[in-house]
């Protein structure tokens, strides 16, 4: 390698990481267990193997072994489309004028477009090893449910994916995907369900909500036998299998010599972020860096800055355990944003641990700003960022923006998730000037945390 | 590195070509010049500066210089997507059972999608560099001027893309793609310009035509000032910047120890297949390696394996000049055809004398066999095909599949040239066993023939 550092850095395939790291064995202190929503009493191992396979329900559960191995099989399909480029925002420093080291780690270089294959292969594989001849998921912008069509058509392991209704009807493209990875499709609600003919029955007309998709997945998955049930964010499990993401990241950095100042993730339901920070969050608990990390959520959807901290259910249904986590209620309403993926009412209990324990910041971002710095970004980088994704570059430009302003040459890592291919709509309207923003109200959110189950 | 070959295998930026190969400096007989439609005389390279930037009309009428510097701004601009992966399908080897060692070059990584982007970009810098003020072109199914609208963009020069009106209507999303790049999308026909006005009067309902495109944007680049005109397939220099392909194919190869012993790539005007095979083909011609090389084209729009070898336009508006090339007739319909980038009545004047000298073989492949052959790679290999990229990959596993019966342990090395996100429709219509095929008739084929100019 020359001196310079070069645009795109890839490891070779001995390089990359054989374990995934487990942030929860070094925090100090620990998020709170799940309840059973009817007890409230802790959930135990054991307690989740009808939902979820075993080894996975383990992975959730476990919050002292630091490493897990990661199986054979699962490193041998990272090995497609692993490792993703690290790359170096030169032209982007370019055009800000920044004296700033902008990286980025390129996560879309896949057909399911996001980082979100990452889990779902690992999640198809137990599957598989446990014997389960079945799974089922539900999707809404269709990222995950393309990515786990991939990781179970290369398993050979049948999948239903629930997917909301209105994204079934406006996304074609996106089901057909699904269906080349023989993947059964179902617009939800469906009368393939009890809770989906009840919905149905009561209102024939709905268009469908991520929640009574994710009821529908969970019942099919406890009444089918040798079926579960799998979700791509959240879970301790996913940001266990996300940190892949992180551990490349340290390892590039490494070699090239460079170690983040700031480490930026777009958040959602955290899968991204929890697996980016993962290493870095480590070094600093340790005390052996002391990286600032920032979550970036849209500001109409806004869990860590206008949150509670509290006892919530995960989904919209009411079907899964409770969850201590940041959360604007499970009943709340994200407007019409467009970053579907970052429309979630909670966020992963790790992550808020750590927020709440001091570790991390948080930014909500208006959604122009977020199209304006995705269009620069495009412009200046050639790849066109998913709007999730855009969230956290709008952050990173913003604090490049503050380094040419003090003068100072901070290393900044963010974490480009995926591509906007399926997205257009939402360019179209930010292009034509017809995009605008919207912030709950404190109103508004009251109104969700009124709903918030009452736990001692 | 480790002994085993890995999965995908970049190349280091210091590896990357620093020079583009211009094969025909080492063919033993030179394609026929062009043609003036009028006077039929050789058109001279001074002819072509009121059409193409000088560099670029240079470029094209070069048949002695073997290479050509690829310019710095070029290269930083190549490094930001480049290298593109060589990648060894292990486990499509696996699921064909087949001893043969099967490598493709994979190029959908960038937000174009596809190759198109090797050549936009230094058709994009010449121009800039030449001090032209504007650019025009045509495009179709959209890769082409996505892949160009990035390349203006990035270097700021303006682009007036003329865009099939049809695909206009249904492809919104390629469209704001290349708006996001800041391109000028006018539907074709248009009255933007005289041809687009007479063609609009006789037909205002026509839904256009790649040639009335041409014929546009032609129009545009000869009566602005500061104009000129681009296109990004079947033209000498083309292939001359689709080299990059080839090259990093052979380097890469070389470091691994192997050399193809067939080299496969899908054939619509001939710019992914010219570039993939220079430096195999520059081997073969030299008498240093004998590997068969295969060009793969729809069974709907054959012009290797049932078109003549003659004097014809490059467009159905007749503005070009005339190039002998095997083709269908420039008047020539090809049916509905899903594979877009395919459905072109000619072919590269290079790759037409390779094959008319005997240097290549061609087979013609039907659509639904395509379908049957993208839909197997993607679950095996995780990687959803373009439709056209798919034809190399139909005739690849056929070969494959051969090995297996001869016991034969092959390299086979073919070019992936993108992908297909924005062809769901197709993959939709071969799921729903809807997909037929359609082989034009020896009468068909006449029709076009008849139109043929006479050229003595």
């Amino acid at each position: 390698m020359s001196n310079k550092i070069p645009y795109r850095f890839y490891l070779s395939e001995d390089q990359m990481p054989k374990a995934w790291y487990n942030l929860r064995a070094d925090m100090p202190e620990q998020p709170d267990p799940l309840l059973n929503p009817a007890t409230h009493q802790p959930i135990k191992t054991e307690d989740l193997y009808p939902i979820f396979c075993e080894k996975l329900a383990q992975q959730e559960t476990d919050s002292t072994t630091p490493y897990f191995e990661i199986p054979e099989p699962v490193r041998e399909m990272y090995r497609i489309y692993r490792p993703s480029p690290l790359i170096r925002a030169y032209n982007l420093e370019k055009a800000l004028d920044t004296p700033a080291k902008i990286y980025y780690k390129f996560e879309g270089n896949n057909t399911s477009g996001s980082h979100k294959l990452n889990s779902a292969i690992a999640q198809a594989y137990y599957a598989k090893e446990q014997g389960l001849t079945s799974l089922t998921t539900e999707t809404g912008a269709g990222q995950w449910g393309t990515a786990l069509s991939e990781a179970c058509s290369y398993f050979g392991i049948p999948l239903t994916v629930f997917m909301v209704k209105v994204s079934y009807q406006q996304k074609p493209y996106r089901k057909a995907v699904m269906q080349t990875f023989d993947a059964n499709v179902i617009p939800s609600p469906s009368d393939t369900t009890e809770v989906g003919r009840k919905i149905l029955a009561e209102n024939p007309n709905t268009t469908g909500s991520l929640g009574c998709a994710i009821s529908e997945a969970v019942e099919k998955a406890v009444t089918t036998p040798g079926c579960r049930y799998v979700l791509g964010s959240v879970l301790n499990q996913v940001l266990l299998h996300q940190s892949v993401i992180g551990l490349e990241c340290e390892t590039a950095m490494n070699i090239l010599g460079e170690y983040p100042d700031i480490v930026i993730g777009c958040a959602g339901g955290g899968s991204n972020l929890g697996g980016l920070i993962a290493p870095f969050m480590r070094d600093k608990l340790k005390g052996k860096h002391n990286p600032r990390i920032i979550a970036v959520e849209p500001a109409s959807c806004p869990s860590f800055t206008r949150g509670r901290y509290a006892y919530d259910f995960c989904d919209t249904g009411h079907v899964t355990p409770l969850a201590r986590m940041y959360t604007l209620g499970s009943e709340f309403i994200p407007s019409a944003n467009h970053a579907g993926g970052l429309r979630y009412h909670g966020m992963s209990p790790i992550l808020s641990k750590l927020y709440h324990d001091g570790y991390m910041e948080a930014v909500a971002v208006e959604q122009t700003k977020v199209f304006e710095a995705a269009t620069f970004f495009a412009k200046h980088e050639t790849i066109l960022p998913a709007p999730e994704s855009s969230h956290a570059i709008r952050a990173a430009i913003d604090e490049a923006i503050r380094c040419r302003e003090t003068g100072e040459a901070k290393t900044i890592l963010f974490g480009l998730t995926g591509t906007g291919y399926f997205d257009m709509v939402a360019y179209s309207s930010y292009h034509d000037g017809k995009m605008t923003d919207y912030i709950p109200s404190d109103a508004d959110l009251q109104k969700g945390f009124d709903k918030l189950p009452k736990v001692d």
